[in-house]
């Protein structure tokens, strides 16, 4: 594959909503850094259209739900490591920081409860609003 | 925030290439259904213009790639686990199958070489010329 097939096949890509987060948590600034840093559970509404994608799921399991950081900052390349100035310059493919190209979330939890679309999962440091693009079984 | 604004937030995103993965693997029928599972180790090559996010990553870091898996079907919601017709029917979001509404794929793999732009990564089960979305510290 040349070089401009892939990049061909991503231009192609649209991510559709899968759900969204509904939190306590209602700014960037008042969530933990990461979700087992003292983060609330929170309800995860699937879309209505693919709940049917929800099949076999079960209280207990432990699931990755993928989000989109839709407040996050696309341009940045480099940060001090949990924003602290005296933590050396990182690029931020080598940190977990929400600031990137692609602001993708990665968030493993644990199934609360089930109530028809809707999951409880937690603990979980998205904040409210925030969209979900792909849930998945942990490895 | 209302039921509109995330999906609204969504529409407005853009997937952007971050690199591409060079592999032995050409075909998915070829490819293990998870790293851990034989997959060999691939090379990831980062996009130029974003070789500065790669500051601070060293061999031996523990990461996760983040693929757009270009040649699933979006429209499976349900699915039989690892194509096995004696697995009761699954829903995709209970599973770690590629077909899903957003094929998003997740690899946790160990980088093996740094080569300027160029990640020697594995085990990893994309496939050569899969588009690379994100690389993270892994948790």
């Amino acid at each position: 594959m040349r070089t401009s097939s892939y990049r061909a096949a991503l231009a192609r890509a649209r991510l559709r909503p899968v759900g969204v987060i509904r939190s306590t948590l209602k700014s960037r600034k008042a969530a933990p850094r990461q979700g087992n840093e003292g983060a609330p559970d929170a309800w995860l509404e699937v879309e209505p259209s693919l709940a049917k994608g929800l099949l076999g799921m079960a209280v207990g399991d432990a699931i990755v739900v993928v989000t989109w950081l839709h407040r996050a900052d696309r341009d940045v390349l480099r940060v001090h490591p949990r924003s602290i100035a005296s933590n050396p310059l990182t690029g931020v493919f080598a940190t977990r920081s929400p600031d990137r190209p692609n602001p993708l979330g990665l968030h493993p939890v644990v199934v609360r409860a089930i109530d028809g679309n809707r999951l409880r999962i937690g603990p979980i440091e998205a904040i409210d609003g925030t969209p979900v693009v792909d849930i998945k079984a942990d490895c």
